[in-house]
């Protein structure tokens, strides 16, 4: 057996999070995509066909208010709250990403008030985040800048509306101070928004903590809801009364089944809701997020630093030097749940990788992409994914 | 068997659709609902399960292009296209219809160009969509102006720039004219939008013919996609250059997957994509598409006519008179697939017909609201509906 062969047993056989990998449905694929697509959890299936065949097929209409359908946004916000560092009553599920970035950027941008005509916006993220704030800023007259979040302090000023950050460059998987950004976004007297997809559920968040204004996030990666699941928006609870959503609809009425002509906002989270909730994707999203129960996300943040760590040491050890350059910082503290790794021939690279068992994901136009999710990913994974790596760059 | 009991068996031997009944999973209850939750196909629950097991658990990413994911809000969009009366490519399935509701008005006020100030919405149409109307117009600078669908002609002018209308009307069932008010749009100058939530699935819509120019509609009801299931916009082939989405998400970026900083719209009717799309709950729509293959919608219409008249024929048969008072038109060009009746108890009265197995729905302040689907709902399920409503009032 290699020295790296031996050290991922011994590691796997001290991981306190290796129980959680039977609640997963895997095969002999290294599945290192998770950070795209999460692994099926083996509960969501049953559930799934529950909601489908008893809740839809039998008591039809009944379900939504007998089997909860209508709360189901909140209670499952609920249900993701803790892994983001949120008390309930914060955080509503439903829409898209995109959908989610619109009603918080417009909600930021009337939260600050008429005088701040300036939304900065992440340069390096994921590109919808741009293209949404740009029409955020178009609609709401506010001028759009995007920058880099290093250069953030020194564009920060009287001007600012918003700011909206990407807690994790999908990418590079750089991790950036959300504490210390959300600080300096605050000392200009701007709001605060935070994209989370590439966090949540890898590493501890801390929402209310750091004072974060307003966040969303996705919950196919790291949350393992399934393709395309809903996502979430938080809204901190001091603005909530504040908040001023550009999607007012009707799940979001103080009084939904009053039918009433005049629009009143619901109080609280549920102001972030816009239409008819979609049930069977967020059933599924609900019944995946069992796998936490009883796991901390510190827990998951050790495993993972350690899982990066060790597939960088893996890669070292087998690959050529010079045949890939890895662009994750190396510094903890500045990095997420991910590996990339840049080569020029990166797409002809991930397309042999996964021929050979091993899944991650190309981002043009030269990075190979490896997400590591600390519920399901072991030490013995990374080591072989590193090995086929070699193998294939070889 | 008495006089009605007798007709609606010979109408039930005659019914060209009766054979679709068993194509859905239903029990003995009457179930007259399927105008707020259509029933389950049963081909559904196998699909959803494959969809779950096998292209999430086993494929996992794959999926997004072996499992035909990536493209299946325009698939799918295709498939609701002849039941609308459109051509292919020119819908996508994804979102609620609240957000459909706004990415089509922002969209038609962009269209009718900067001199024209005020958008009209149906005074009598569904809450949600005149709120999202108010948010739309305070985003694009216009007034709203909610007008009765009869009053429309004399409301339009110079000043409108788009006018959003029901198809039929959520409450009373009433009809409206999509040709002779779309075509009273257009003579205006402006941008007709038609809301299709009640009418899609249930009666030809005509979207191509009559020149509708942008569409929204759910597909949970009478197209019986499941609960919450992802919505669909409409944007007329000859406008698609000049959609200009408020929600330029990066699934209706022309290059996807190029991750670009600038946003450049993707030609078509994906440019009314946004964010990634919602698979479990989309493949199972897709799924219950299936139903439609070889039904003709002008069948659906002429037995949705002869259940609604069928239905009020009992009614006058079984209830004493003035004991409720019918509120949808008797007029068949006036009247969708429904039929409300007002009486002072609705509330407690709809409660009790549940407990009977007779499932409408309660409408505040009055109306008892039956829905009539006409795959699966047969005259023999009218008339007991109707024997069972009598009783209940007695």
């Amino acid at each position: 057996m290699s020295e790296p062969a031996e050290r991922a047993r011994k590691l796997d056989a001290l991981d306190e999070l290796g129980g959680k990998r039977v609640e997963f449905v895997l095969d002999d694929v290294i599945y290192l995509d998770g950070n795209s697509l999460g692994a099926l959890p083996a509960v969501v299936p049953g559930r799934v066909e529950d909601v489908v065949r008893r809740q839809w097929g039998e008591l039809r209409i009944r379900s939504w208010e007998e089997s909860g359908w209508w709360t189901a946004p909140e209670r499952i916000g609920d249900r993701i709250a803790p892994l983001v560092g949120a008390a309930p009553g914060q955080i509503v599920v439903g829409d898209s990403t995109s959908v989610n970035v619109f009603k918080a950027l417009v909600g930021a941008v009337r939260m600050a008030g008429e005088g701040r005509d300036e939304l900065l916006v992440d340069a390096t993220t994921f590109p919808t985040d741009g293209y949404i704030a740009e029409s955020a800023a178009r609609l709401t007259g506010r001028t759009l800048r995007p920058v880099a979040p290093a250069d953030l302090p020194g564009a920060l000023g009287d001007r600012t509306a918003a700011v909206l950050l990407n807690h994790v460059d999908y990418r590079t998987g750089r991790l950036h101070d959300l504490p210390g950004l959300t600080a300096a976004v605050h000392e200009a007297g701007a709001v605060a928004v935070w994209d989370l997809c590439h966090s949540a559920g890898a590493l501890p968040v801390g929402l209310d903590e750091y004072g974060v204004d307003l966040a969303v996030g996705c919950t196919y990666k790291y949350l393992n809801g399934g393709p395309g699941s809903p996502a979430y928006l938080y809204v901190r609870r001091e603005w909530q009364d504040r908040f001023d959503s550009p999607l007012p609809g009707w799940n979001s009425h103080a009084e939904p089944f009053g039918m009433r002509a005049g629009y009143e906002p619901a109080p609280g989270a549920l102001r972030g809701r816009v239409g008819t909730p979609d049930i069977v994707s967020m059933l599924a999203l609900e019944a995946a997020l069992d796998v936490w129960d009883g796991v901390s996300v510190d827990a998951v943040r050790a495993k993972s630093l350690a899982l990066t760590d060790f597939f960088l040491e893996c890669v070292a050890a087998y690959v050529p030097e010079g045949r890939v350059e890895c662009v994750t910082p190396v510094a903890h503290g500045e990095r997420g749940s991910q590996i990339a790794l840049r080569c020029d021939d990166a797409g002809d690279v991930m397309k042999r990788l996964i021929e050979r068992g091993v899944v991650g994901d190309f981002r043009a136009p030269d990075v190979l992409r490896f997400g590591f999710t600390p519920l399901y990913v072991g030490f013995a994974d990374v080591e072989r994914a590193a090995r086929v790596l070699a193998q294939t760059l070889a």
